[in-house]
């Protein structure tokens, strides 16, 4: 996990991806995925059970993460990939992802 | 945060929602939904920036956590709610929230 | 395809579901679980490329959908199952699924 | 709608957008992002109730209508934004948004 520290304004996402027909279990190519997302310049990212919680400060580097991801899952020979996305972007307000978490829990 | 330790047959899936139109800050109706969640029976859930991970041995538990969801946000007076929903259950392969992340860190 | 006639307070939805490991075609599995949908009481749906779009007066009956479909792709031996639902619910204005996409397109 | 006859290798994906904050209606913005993804070159698309369907050869452009679409959005002066994508490329099989749907109908 790498997070940033600073609040400024930032996009947040939450992404998954899988192959569909290689098999119950997907998680070498999540690693994969994973794998590729950590070499984007300006994206933090911190994995949880279901999603990878994506941080950077314009959408475009999120999108290259998505993109990245799904080159690495498709060079392992997976024939049918799946992946969600939601993005949240947030113009009014500084923040992090820590902060998203605190908000609710406080 | 509430995670099983028992590795077992279980669905788990991720949550989240937000009224729309009341603002751009959401998290006292997340905070509320995520109270209803707590009282559920048999559910273990786990905060993250974007997402709530929910775990269960059935889907109807998981579904039940929607409904009650969807009923403290509208309670708060929330005329246009959107809520999504991601559900990975597996038949296979006993394991836990914990377990799924695990299987990609290491 | 059934669609309601009457505008009134609905909930609309969009659900997905398709098992992970029985192969890159997922259309017999998706088939079955449009099946189980369409016996549901006070249900409308519409089968779109991505999605299929549920319309019911309450969360709940959209719910009985989504419970209904993982039993049925469960019932046909799927060891791992991944569905999507997001909802929209909207209390200040009576619509339905046509109207939504007349809202944009007019 | 725009819609392509011959099958072929591609990326089929759903997606959807939407600010959170400006009122319970946002059929505008919806339109705006429709006019955005209308230019983009190799895309077909196609609206439905919750989502619209979006069709290219790689994932690339695909994620070039996310991006336009926010772009779209923030240029009305939304002040958060949230949008979900779904994408389900397939390999091993030419095809088109109708054949998707063809599959589980007959």
């Amino acid at each position: 996990m790498r997070a940033l520290k600073k609040r400024r304004i930032v996009s947040i996402a939450e992404f998954s991806i899988h192959p569909i027909g290689t098999g119950t279990s997907v998680s070498r190519y999540v690693k994969r995925a994973l794998q590729a997302i950590s070499k984007i310049e300006g994206l933090e990212y911190q994995v949880t059970p279901m999603v990878t919680i994506l941080e950077a400060q314009d959408v475009c580097t999120i999108l290259s993460a998505v993109e990245a991801s799904h080159e690495a899952v498709r060079s392992m020979g997976a024939m049918r990939i799946s992946s969600t996305l939601r993005i949240d972007k947030r113009l009014d307000k500084p923040r992090t992802m820590k902060d998203k978490t605190e908000s609710v829990n406080d």
